[in-house]
């Protein structure tokens, strides 16, 4: 869950620009049935099998909506769900519940699709002391539902955005001259409570990223045996991070290296929703 | 393409709060090792098969941040791309080119990868009357980009938003009492320039909806039997539509009915991205 | 009444800017006499004959100031009020009171009055069959509260604004080439949620709209006679608008025409206001 | 005209506010019939005798939409315009041309109005020393548009809102517990750039109000003769303004009063619009 | 204190900005080692003797990332308060105390720095009849609170800001023409309700704007000599402020003039903070 | 300076809700005098000895008032300035010259202030390997141009803010219940791109932290005896940071113990401005 504070600064203003973006002036069909408010109930149902994830977002839709909706909660954030499953029920204002009702599942349809898409990768690593991190390569304006869903679904969050963490890569290194020269700039410049992590392609960056105290070594889309080489030479002296293109498929053959890191993109870019719904409203 | 007028006025609003998400002190990678202004170009290279689309949206991310930027696009919203194939050269700041990389990325290749998904669809209603419809099933926050790229993959818009149609569900019906009583509700209260639309799970609503001079009927789950029994009675007084956990493995067996309209959810709230990069980025 | 979702996410926002334009800083002249919160009581005083409209807004004023504000209210919208009534009762801290003032009775006194013209409109149609609709005609950012003043007058809403209603002007079908190709082109493109309104300025272009397609013909600056005319030829397959310049003075010669809708601006764009006032106002 | 700085500061986010309201998605119309920009013309025409106004405002919405658009103005702000009148000629993007039309329209029809039935007013007081005052009874966010309108219209700009001046009314004086307290209060609290003004109903207010050094005294709804025996009691001491409930048609019984000002909130609040309007669109 | 009024419509806004800038998504380190919500306590502890001013925003940051905070307040602004002195207790969700912890002091110390700062100074005029006068010179985006923080610091306010008071400095009298022609424009544009306020910087000057009927004179940078000579010469026909540069150091020069204000830019833009702390949070 | 991208995103936000502050509705004594723009010229000249700090941002005010103001820069950022040196010319229409002189000059004076102070912190670490480092004190919505100005001035930053860095204080370390458990912990929540900084209070919390793990220690006033015992044990195992009311006059007794970083929160809470003014302004 996200804490009162997140919720309210970085959250609240996201989805009331969503629900904005589905409701210009007023919701007509509902209003056109329901000139009044009515109080009724509807049930959220699982309509396939996967990790939940969202149900604070689901709820704080409504909400925000009308603060006097009400819920029952039966499964939380990071539980396996199963087909038909009643996860909550929610009770308000008829109008609230229909007129919030495609936003409130457009997030936590997205949010449990992730989550359970993250959840299979991350069990392929299971036994293994390498962790399975998340990318940059979020849907816009939705990170910071994206990422905590990778959480919930067992992985770990790489740096949020370009100001918190430094990353460079060859474009970065192109610009400073070489490996070490990159390193050295941003010691210089970044706040020192950042550690430095640089994008490496072959075998000789390695050995110029350690010699010039990279923190972390990000190995991209480097050979097997390359990579191999690689991690001996490290030898501990800093993380490892191995990138490129790694999905369910494909990702065994990195578990073997031993790294502390694997990314995917695919997490948060390529996972398909889990379907959820709202079912037999009625008033009470 | 967005014409400049909708570019504009939500368009850019949506761009601008992508860039601070991922932008929310500075770029301290790039503003390390690069701490003046130095002109560059970088390459947009496809790599994946499939249908192009956001090129506008690509190059507006860089010209919100530096209108000096300048383009060579050799493919456009629509064209079947092909791995390898480069798609634009791109010239200006290497900052700038840097720093807005990965919104520009993101936004493209999720709107590629709708239109590759969506194309892929319509190309089996191909020789039908049928076509092929979107939802509002979108991600928070990028409707218009969806929206845009169910158009370009072939497929038609349903209604934008609450607000601007009408589509009376059970949840309506029942609030109002029976079918014909919804949608006399509607027609009273909607703006008159609005076709009413009701969702139907039987005949008899059918029968109902039609007798009470429903503009469209959207057939929900219904069985393949009863879809046709009911077709048969519309017999052209109305638009007809169906629905229900459409996608690209199971519309087939829709095809056959002959109706206007059939909508996928599948087309916004799970295609895969299409996979771009940015490449060969050099100072000039 | 707006519904909640409507109030909240559409109403709110530019209730605030409202009250921003008249608070810059503070209230200099209240704040000077009143440096702590004293609780009062206040009244809404009815100063001249007409139809009420915009109670709800006018209460969510203060509400907006101070949620701990009290109403008792004697008077609903569409209700006929008269010189001297009492509408209602206002009870919280002072400061408030006399803070929202202004704000709240010029949005209440516009919508009152735009109510009050619609109803003396709308009453000269009465025992025809033609329904008096509104327009585009509306002050900025003021559009939500006339179209709902309106609709309380006995008035219909005409399309929201250019995004949810389709409307081919003259400019249109210069741009497409012909009434025909015009509505063939809106048809393809729009959402088929819509209809297709054709503005048509002559019997010729009537009849193409009706071969077209067209859902509603709007007829512009028509004589009398080629109305007639166009009206028989149009015979039910399509809605009939007439409009131009049309007034509370002017529109007795519309309505032997039985058409369907009558539109005019003047319901928003030249109503007066209606005379309401605070009185009374003491400690508690 | 507004000078640069408050165009952009103050005037440029209510136009956009004003345009999203009028293009929540985008111009279906527009778009439908035409899918590339084409470059037209169109002419600005009056259709009824007036002041113009808002000529820059008008400008404005479209050079918010395409900073290309291109201008010839043949009548400037506080001109008398007649019917018929060719005022300005737009040249730009068709569709831009179209898509803001009915904003800039608004905004123009609605400050002519004012500067136009302002004029009017003014006129009668042509020859007496009293200047004609607004209020804040304006149109919600619309006011800085409106107290422009005024001044082009020949009035003169009461205070601009509660923030930036002082008045003093019965219910102020209340909660002070006389007009001498309510006034040494003020000068306490206000900025001492700021004049103090008090509203007073009887000529025992007027005499306690100059004892007490208010800069302003604002003689509301007083008899005649109540009025004549304050003003003699002033004597010059405070300047005088006389207020309610002024309109065109009842303001030639305060003329000969001799006051400061009169101000009338009818500038604002009824004024009708003037009506204008876009002819002869076409591509060039 | 802020009325609630001014605190909705101006201060809260500035304030949720504020705790954006310190939380652009969670705060990472308090969300590591408190995953859900605990009660607590902490208290508030002046650092160094000085004026308290700022209790009210200090709890607002506060209550508005979660309204069931709850504070025990020991000390009021303007009250002196002493190295050590317990100032208030604070209780609620941990989380949020530490989250909110540097804004609420970020705020409170420099609002208290500057009533320190400016009762310093205002000491120095007692028994005199000058008033202390603040400046335009604030920390941007904090002018609200560092105006207020000079009242209670025993200054008064000169004119908030650029629209709400007329100064006519050398600049615009020299675009004018001339001291007497600057006047006069001013009151023919300026709303009436303000007062006019000129620059001098010679004897000749004050002859001039006093010939011309300004309200006030400020004598900018003028010799002592020149000053006393002008101040004879006004004898009460405005009201007369000095500036220049003037600090704690250096106004006692100024106290024998008997001039009616004193204005110095350093109460808002030198005043050091007053060191705040809290301390000895604990769960409960 | 800012590079492209952080001066859009960022500071022009910062900026325009500025120059909002200080012109709510227009400058009515410039618009007094000035009806129409005029071309003028005017000198920033510096009033007093100091770092300069800030000239990107005095220009940007204006550009964003009117991006055809032009600049003559005669100095620059970390430049050591001289009172009556000539800085700046700016050419431009001179409402915008005078619309925008006191936010450009708050900034800069601010800005230029910190650089300032910093700067004569810094000469005194010179020949040390210890950095001055800032904290968050800054103030409210100005942190981006504090941390900057601090840079100029020779000191390094530190975090920006509570979401891009670790620091765990006391009461993170007693919400976890341990040094060692609150390291553990916010290894596992925080991305693994942060270091992991603890505050400690004494020699047995420093043995604690080093042994688990934390890669930044910061000293908080602890006596100088036990900072070189713990310095000694740390021995380059963790970087090590001093803070504790750090100002220009006591940070002598720091220099001797030889470590990475001394915070001061003195630089941006506490510095003095640096006076700037405009001078010489006349038509051209």
């Amino acid at each position: 869950m996200f804490d009162e504070v997140t919720l309210r600064l970085q959250v609240d203003p996201l989805i009331l620009s969503a629900l904005r973006e589905d409701i210009t002036s007023d919701d007509v069909s509902t209003n056109s049935v329901m000139p009044v408010a009515t109080r009724g109930e509807v049930d959220l149902i699982c309509k396939e099998d996967g990790i939940l994830c969202g149900m604070q977002i689901f709820m704080r839709v409504f909400t925000l909506l009308d603060e006097k909706t009400e819920f029952e909660v039966f499964a939380n954030d990071g539980d396996k769900i199963t087909k038909g499953q009643l996860l909550a029920r929610v009770r308000g204002d008829i109008r609230v519940l229909l007129s919030g009702e495609r936003t409130a599942l457009n997030y936590m349809q997205r949010m449990s699709g992730i989550a359970t898409y993250t959840r299979s990768v991350a069990d392929l690593l299971v036994g293994t002391k390498t962790k399975l991190l998340d990318t940059r390569k979020t849907s816009p304006n939705n990170r910071i539902f994206e990422k905590y869903s990778v959480r919930v679904g067992g992985g770990t969050n790489h740096r949020y955005n370009l100001s918190d963490g430094v990353l460079l890569k060859d474009n970065h290194i192109g610009a400073a001259g070489s490996v070490a020269k990159a390193i050295l700039m941003a010691k210089e410049y970044a706040p020192f409570v950042r550690k430095i992590e640089v994008e490496v392609e072959s075998y000789e960056m390695v050995v110029e990223a350690i010699e010039a105290g990279a923190d972390i070594i990000m190995l991209d889309n480097m050979s097997h045996e390359e990579m191999k080489r690689s991690i001996e030479f490290i030898n501990g002296r800093a993380e490892i991070e191995v990138s490129g293109n790694v999905t369910r498929e494909n990702i065994a053959r990195l578990c073997d290296l031993g790294v502390d890191f694997i990314s995917s993109g695919a997490l948060t870019h390529s996972a398909p929703i889990l379907d959820l719904s709202l079912k037999n409203l009625h008033a009470i």
